[in-house]
């Protein structure tokens, strides 16, 4: 006599819930398992446009989706709002902080990446970074209060530290945000004060490398460098920040002397590092984690020994096995990170079913970056090869494609009729300031050390 | 041989952005003196719609406008953010809390009212009350969570526990708050939880007093009444809480045993008092305080033996010299509060002139306030007598009113859409919940204390 067990659903945990963790869950929509969904926050947030919410151009839910609304009609995922504590691989389990813990089958880890001051955490409380809604609120505060702060101060020194705002890094977060500073200062806020120029403000963006944008090619940097200066944008390459203190900042060219910059207002938007889930993952199955806490992953992005353990999105250091090429590093994009959830969700179902799994194959489309109005660059990737553009119509191209990847049908709409609305008045609106308290408590007076 | 001092134009300290201090600087527009309005914040809120920022329903900036944008046109007014710390009478200047000093002809106080527990300030960590953006994120933020951490919890009566509402008070604030939360737990969120049904949570609306709505006339506060239970609000009139904790509350019914509630979601609409500046200026002036802290003013809304002091909205104990009619306290509602800040712009100018001041007359138009969808209380006053309606057409009524009144064509604009969005969808925007850290300390578990 044979026992039958009854046929019990896969068990499928899937660890965050931005564009890998999105792209995995809706993947399986029509299979016969069961997804756990777990993120620390209950929203799914499009990053790409992070940066408009923390210089008032946009409110925090015109780009955030709660996660169980979006899958409120797909049966066989449960939402839960937890962060991960620890992952037992041998008994197949993942433990929250609050003690909860959810038994898999199969596991996708897309939890991510946050910022790194490359050991400097001191840095942090005086340079925030831009990876959460928290830490948009965060910037926009420091923003806005600058110029409420420089209004009422007498001493022109120290009026004119309030008006200097650096950002360090100019990959596309860095650049945006700068450019869009330098949209405020000269477009949103004239007229709005007595006693300053919010024009006289000095957008500062400190670049370590050779030039702007990097991933990009060396003719769209240029361009963007360009429109960057043409907003009135003080780029300086070939720079770096030794030192960042509440008054200010101190700087080290590559060649001469250093200097510093009096400043109450820094974004950093210099470094990336994988969540910390990384090494811990690491840690418990000998996988090999690089520089920047990136879980190296088998050509089907699931971990050496651990075929039912898969990781996409920043927290993999992935490889693109596209047939005839060399293997190739996948860059930290939002369209990788998509593209990685849902081969990975297709190679859980192919597991269950028995099949051999299939190598991960980087489709891309290319790249693009916003400056400020009207001005973009855009580098697309066809087989026909490099279609590069900048200036008007790249604007224009950016604008529609983020509108068009924006999560939900509502949002599209709010966020295309705030744009609108930005464009014809000049106007930002979303200039609220909350939480003053806790700022005033971290935020001194500029050269004042 | 005489001095001619060249002439100055008239120094005017306005106090608080709120309607009455809007109102006052607007109606100096074209007067030659020279305004400086000072608010804690940067933004002038729109309280009235504030509840729908705690119920996920609108985004912040959808209501709240910078306030230097407001007056960007109007040169005659510079906008300071800080908080006052001391009104020096005799010098006549004001002294703000980071030491700056604003010297002053004439001195408009509308810095409104904040919520008071009747003693009990122990309550307020566990029972927050609505009065400020922060105060609504932070009941955002306790309402989404406590979904999510029912979803989580395995134990039977703790889940029911997460799952119980309390608003304590059944004014305006109150009816709005209990109302909405049962159309979220109704209509909003089922179909989106796997363990929980939102639909099973309890909705609590504690009153003190026998009826709910009691500024409106007996009819309506039954309308609203019946209004409430059809949405399935559990109304107890005639209740006083007697202690607030972590994990619930106990209520004493003015007839009748004593009982607990086990919740970690208590909403705070009971009690208003003025601003402290109430009883600052009292004590340097020698003015009466009320036992809310509001200040008696003389008929014209200025201080008695201050007559270049005035007083507005909330902060402000002030009766209605109607001719013909005794005196009548002027409700906190913020029609009055305009009507007084138009007064007293209009008393400084007559002051300036020479000319004698006028009494305040409140021009009462009557009340509103909705339940839910479809369903609102209006009594309308006209010189023919009152207008009572309630249901549907009130609820349109209640809904274009308050859109009529919202500053600023934008926020109307984008207050009508997300309206029509949630009515056609039932889906609610605002679902982002930030800042999870603070909350999770002060949020513990209902029913484990």
């Amino acid at each position: 006599m044979t026992h039958v067990t009854p046929s019990r659903k896969p068990r499928i945990v899937i660890i965050g819930c931005g564009f890998g963790g999105l792209e995995a869950a809706k993947a399986l929509r029509h299979a016969a398992v069961e997804v756990t969904l777990v993120d620390k926050t209950n929203h799914h947030l499009f990053q790409p446009l992070l940066y408009q919410v923390a210089t008032a151009g946009l409110s925090a839910p015109a780009i955030a989706a709660p996660v169980r609304h979006l899958f409120r009609t797909q049966p066989n995922v449960t939402t839960l709002l937890g962060e991960v504590s620890d992952v037992d691989v041998s008994a197949r389990m993942v433990r929250l902080k609050d003690g909860d813990v959810l038994a898999y089958e199969h596991l996708i880890l897309a939890a991510g990446a946050t910022h790194s001051y490359f050991g400097r955490d001191d840095w942090a409380p005086f340079a925030p970074g831009l990876k959460t809604l928290d830490d948009a609120f965060d910037i926009r505060r420091r923003i806005l209060l600058a110029f409420e702060a420089a209004e009422k101060e007498a001493d022109p020194t120290r009026r004119a530290a309030w008006l200097t705002f650096v950002v360090i890094g100019a990959g596309p977060t860095g650049v945006e945000m700068a450019g869009t500073l330098a949209e405020i200062a000269r477009h949103t806020l004239p007229g709005e004060f007595r006693r300053i120029d919010p024009a006289s403000a000095k957008i500062v963006l400190l670049e370590g490398g050779p030039r702007v944008l990097q991933a990009m090619p060396n003719d769209l940097s240029q361009r963007a460098l360009e429109q960057l200066r043409d907003l009135g944008v003080e780029v300086r390459l070939n720079e770096r920040v030794v030192a960042i203190d509440a008054s200010g900042l101190d700087v080290q060219p590559s060649e001469g002397a250093g200097y510093r910059i009096d400043t109450a207002c820094v974004t950093w938007a210099a470094g990336v590092a994988a969540s910390p889930l990384g090494r811990l993952l690491a840690d418990s199955t000998g996988a090999q984690a690089d520089r920047a806490g990136r879980v190296v992953v088998e050509p089907d992005l699931s971990l050496a020994g651990h075929p039912n353990i898969s990781v996409v999105g920043d927290l993999a250091a992935a490889q693109s096995y596209a047939p005839g090429h060399p293997p190739r590093a996948v860059p930290g994009v939002s369209p990788a990170a998509k593209q990685m959830g849902r081969l990975v969700a297709a190679n859980v179902l192919r597991r269950i079913a028995g099949q051999p799994t299939v190598a991960f194959v980087y489709r891309d489309y290319g790249n693009l970056a916003t400056i400020g109005r009207h001005s973009a660059v855009v580098d697309l990737v066809s087989p026909a090869g490099h279609f590069k553009f900048a200036g008007y119509l790249a604007w224009l191209f950016w604008l529609f494609a983020h509108v068009y990847f924006l999560i939900g049908f509502r949002n599209r709409l709010v966020v295309l009729m705030d744009w609108a609305w930005a464009y014809w008045s000049f106007a930002r609106y979303a200039r609220v300031v909350t939480g003053i308290e806790p700022q005033a408590r971290s935020q001194r007076r500029p050269g004042s050390s």
